[in-house]
């Protein structure tokens, strides 16, 4: 694939709001954080990170890549479990350090634990102290183990 | 308003994933990264960032509470603008280092640049080389000098 993964510097705060130069901000670790959203539900499935080289395969392809912070890797998303994702819409935020993506999501989900989304628990409102989080939407859309532990 | 901004600290990776204590992962500036929904059309309004004390104020009050890397401090949002966020609902992801909040959107638009949303701008896909930006839904739903030059 491409090694031109150079993007345009980012310049003056205005032009990077007002202007039409895609000049991604990333941050101290090279990344920029991507939010990603289920084009037919609308749902947030996921929050990940794409560096220079995640951001250009996922332009040059149309499919989802990004940087794992953890293995300190790129990654192609469903490169382990088969549930990649086709970006229909990228946009690109004011100040250009973060990019929301909405995707068709391959197979039955996003998040590795095995729902469809990552965000499967609600943080309740107007309580102090601890918080009990609350089930949402958490039902397995599949097996992690059966997907993930393949010898 | 309370200083008791403390959450339960992280435990397993396991324990994060599928236990019912909310323990936000920060990271090593102390902030989580907020997804910001608007509740009526489902559109990614904005990308925040919340240290612990915002996060608390949010859960508090209801109303979205930010941490502004810029300004390096505490920020309501809508404190200058008066556009402020009700929050419908709170979700956490799997790992607990972002949130996503469902927000009713007070005023005309959550973007300092006078827009609705933030994401005013797409990235076209499967382009080399230097890229350049499309307006999307670009239109301003405000004047922001009118809002943030007041004397």
């Amino acid at each position: 694939m491409s090694d031109d993964s150079s993007f345009a510097k980012p310049s003056s705060a205005k032009d990077a709001e007002e202007g039409l130069a895609f000049a991604p901000k990333f941050d101290s670790s090279g990344l920029v954080t991507a939010v990603v959203t289920d084009s037919k539900s609308g749902d947030v499935l996921m929050v990940a990170h794409m560096n220079a080289d995640a951001l250009r395969k996922t332009i040059d392809t149309g499919e989802a890549h990004y940087f794992s912070r953890s293995r300190n890797k790129l990654w192609r998303k469903g490169e382990s479990s088969g549930h990649t994702q086709r970006v229909v819409e990228m946009r690109v935020d004011c100040d250009q350090d973060a990019v929301w993506i909405k995707v068709e999501q391959h197979g039955p989900g996003a998040c590795h634990t095995g729902r469809r989304s990552c965000f499967y628990r609600a943080v309740p409102l107007k309580q102090t102290g601890s918080i009990a989080l609350e089930f949402r939407d958490a039902e397995k859309a599949f097996d992690p183990h059966a997907v993930y532990d393949k010898k």
